[in-house]
Parts: C-alpha cells; sequence; structure tokens
C-alpha cells in the first residue's frame, strides 16, 4: 500500500486536513503516517530516512504533503525520495499580490495557542461538561445553545464538539419517558431559554440499534419505546417551532457545521 | 476589513483550514465567513450575492476558498466577484498521474460519516467521559491512555480532544492532595497499568492563575500549594519513569499532536 506522510514543524494538522481531503478524492487506500514537530535538521534526516524506507518495503514512492516554516528544514524534506508536496507554498505569492504586503510566516501559528481563545475554549468544555445530559438546569442563562433531543441521539458529542473547535458553550437537556406524559411538554427550565433550544432527532431504526448495544432487550431500547419518544419530540419541536436536525446520516462535524449554518452562531474560536 | 469565505457542499472544515493556514502566514486581519453545505445552484447564486456585498461593504476583493463537488454549483461560485482559490483542484491532476487513476470525487467524502468510525468516536467520548477525573478506576484496562497530572493542568480538555478528533479512549486521574503524603506514591489502580500512563505538568505560575480564577484565595489556588503539586507529580514523573510534558504553552491540538508522536499511539479515525 502507498504510503502518504504529512509532515510539519506544528501539529501538521493542516497537512493532514489538506492530504487527506485530495486523497480522498480517489479511490485508493493509503497508508497515513503523520510525522508532526520536525523543528531540527536532524529530526529532518530522520524524517527522510522513513520515507526512503517506506518506498523500499512498498515499491511505491510516497506522497508527502508537507508545511515548514524553517528554511533549512524545508529544504531537506524537499528532497526526499517521496512525491513532494509544498502545498500552502505555491498559493504565497499570488496572495501577496493581491493583498500588497509580504508574508510573514511564524512557527506553529495555525494550531497553536492563543491565549485569548484557549481559555474560551477550556471555559466551554468545563461548560459542556457542568451542563451535560440535563444534570443541571441552573445556567442556560450562560449557555449559547442548548441541545434538546432524547437519550442517545448526539447530543454529548455534539456539545463537546462545539466546546472544542469553536468555544461555543453548549448545554444538552435529554428528554426522558418522565417529560412525556400523554403528550410531551416542554418543561419550564428550558421555556425561559426557548430562543437557545435547537433539537435533534434521529431515526428509530439507528436509535434501537444504538440503545440495543447499551442495553439489549430493553423497553428503553426496543423499537417501539424509540419510535414513541421519537414522534413526541419532533411532535414538539414542530410545534414549538424549535428548529432541529436529524442526525441519523450527519457526521459530529456535519451536525455541529448545520448547527452553526441554522442558528447563526459564530465561532469564537478560530 | 477584508473578508475571507470558506465555502463547500461539504462541512467546508478543509477549505478553512486550508485558508486560514495560508491567511495566518499574513500580518493582516480577515473577517471570516463560512458557508457550508452549498449543495444547489440556487443556493450558490445566494452566495454570489453575500460575497459581491462584503466586496461593496469593505471595497476589498474578497479571497475565496472553496471545494464543490458538483460542478454545475462550482462553476457559479467560480464567478464570484472575490479572488477564487479552488485550492485542492489544481492538484488533482498532478496526484493523478502519480497514482496512475483517475480522481473520483465523491460528495461528503472527506467529514462525513463512516459507519464504522463513527461508533469508535462516540464510544470513547463516553469512555472519556465516564473515566473524567479519576471518577472511576475499574475501567483502565480498555484505556488507550492514561492522562495523570493534578487538578488544572489540562487532562479534561485533551482527553476529549484525543477521543473525538482521533477516537483514542482516554481516562485521565488528578493528583489530589489525597496522594501527597510525605511523597506522592503512584495508587495501586494506576501501578496496574503503568505503561498507558502520560503525564501533564504545567508551570507554577500557570496553574495559579488558572486555579485563582475558580477560587481565588483559596489555599487550593496559592502559589506554594501550586509549587508543591507540581514538585511532587514531576518527581514522580522521573522516578518511576512516565513520560510526561508541560502543557503551559501549548494548545491543546498541539498537546493531543505530542502525546501521539510520543506514545506511538495510532489515530483510529482518519
Amino acid at each position: 500500500m502507498r504510503t502518504a506522510f504529512y509532515i510539519s514543524d506544528g501539529t501538521a494538522i493542516t497537512s493532514e486536513v489538506f492530504g487527506h481531503a485530495l486523497l480522498s478524492l480517489f479511490p485508493i487506500q493509503f497508508n497515513h503516517k503523520t510525522i508532526p514537530f520536525v523543528e531540527t535538521e536532524e529530526h529532518a534526516y530522520k524524517v527522510l530516512e522513513k520515507i526512503s524506507e517506506s518506498f523500499q518495503d512498498s515499491g511505491e514512492r510516497p506522497l508527502v504533503f508537507y508545511t515548514i516554516v524553517n528554511i533549512d528544514v524545508r529544504k531537506i524534506i524537499a528532497r526526499s525520495v517521496g512525491i513532494n508536496y509544498n502545498f500552502l507554498d505555491q498559493f504565497v505569492a499570488p496572495v501577496e499580490k493581491v493583498l500588497g504586503v509580504p508574508s510573514k510566516p511564524e512557527k506553529h501559528r495555525t494550531h497553536s495557542i492563543h491565549e485569548k481563545t484557549y481559555d474560551i475554549r477550556i471555559d466551554a468544555v468545563n461548560y459542556a461538561l457542568a451542563n451535560d445530559d440535563g444534570s443541571s438546569v441552573k445556567d442556560y442563562a450562560s449557555a449559547d445553545i442548548i441541545l434538546v433531543g432524547v437519550s442517545r441521539s448526539g447530543k454529548t458529542p455534539t456539545s463537546l464538539y462545539l466546546a472544542l473547535q469553536y468555544g461555543i458553550k453548549a448545554a444538552n437537556y435529554p428528554f426522558t419517558e418522565e417529560d412525556m406524559g400523554d403528550i410531551l411538554k416542554l418543561p419550564p427550565a428550558l421555556r425561559r431559554f426557548k430562543d437557545k433550544l435547537f433539537g435533534l432527532t434521529i431515526h428509530p431504526d439507528r436509535l434501537h440499534q444504538i440503545r440495543s448495544e447499551r442495553r439489549a432487550n430493553s423497553r428503553y431500547a426496543s423499537l417501539q419505546q424509540c419510535r414513541m419518544e421519537l414522534r413526541e419530540v419532533e411532535n414538539l419541536y414542530r410545534r414549538e417551532k424549535i428548529p432541529f436536525l436529524n442526525s441519523t446520516k450527519f457526521s459530529i462535524e456535519e451536525i455541529s457545521a448545520k448547527i452553526l449554518a441554522e442558528t447563526g452562531l459564530q465561532r469564537k474560536k478560530y
């Protein structure tokens, strides 16, 4: 199998995202190898050896996606036996022309610490944990958004992703059977913050499958129960005009991006 | 201020990461605008209007980073008044030549759902939550890694990031004052899994600052207490040969990437 290397003097997240997006256009499997923090010439020479080994082992020249600020280190990687893509570089000159200023590369700028946004994210993670799963309903005034839905419809991972990636404070509240009498009504704690609510729903078969992995053959996991709960929450969303989306076919990234697009919430961190 | 648009028929994460990395090379502030899920010609025309408005408002042509699979939608965006970068596209032909196969773009491939890896991530998030902050020490056999350190040294956000981004099951255990008698010893629950331990430490001043935001003027937050606890854990790491890193100047992304690089842990999700 051909190897794709993602190399950087920082986290290599940019190389990974770019290279992976490019390679996903091809119906081929790759062996992915990330080598972050290549900051010295000595380390760069070791990387060259790894690329050579991979070539020898597989007989196929590896693809090498890299961004490195230090010119001496960069030059070493550029000499690898792989097919080397210094993919940001070729955009620099045209963008310099557009902006009318020279580029000023600094090491570790993209995914490194920014004092201000760092605290925002940690705060948001702590907020999501303290307000997970309806465990507390007292601090919804601080929420940027409150995700609602039945148990196992994707609220918790989405809350954490919104916190970690965007610095958004997301609480989440599960509608349980206790909330569902004859008809599911909005609990008072939520009604006060109705404009912050965002609903998740999911296909009954998928919910049944997920809950069965947790508690096989329980009433909680039964298809009948899943159908009933989902019918109630979807009726509630429509009746109360709560925006919602069906998470069945979407990744956490997609759910989060759709929530931002639909609510107009702004990310607090780039 | 000039605007940078990140546009896609998917989450637009790839456009954001690429465009942001490129623009971070320039000492200029931008107004960032992400428009995901542009899947129809109608939507694309609305996007064109937004780009035009931004040009009229600022007098500066926006930069537009986009990846769109549907050719009709893509052609519309390519006509925007901005400076348009279909940045993946120019790499496709050379990579086709290298690989000897034509590209086969599919919508939403990069950050969309992959049945197998989806469950791995959700499982990992649930694991991190159930094993956060030493709340349970019974399931360390299932851990891929156990982060240890004093309170507020970055264990929880790092555990969640490892779970969400990489599908890695990370438990975390806080050394508390109860663990520190005359000398901090490794609790038996941890000693059994010593090869899974990874230590975090932090500069005393920074820890003092973080703890003070939580409980101002407490003994817990005092510089003296912070110094004592950090000295104890660092001595323990050295004595027990537990790999560790100082998180003070690193982002969650950097800490996570360094942990992967140092331990050789493999991501379970791309």
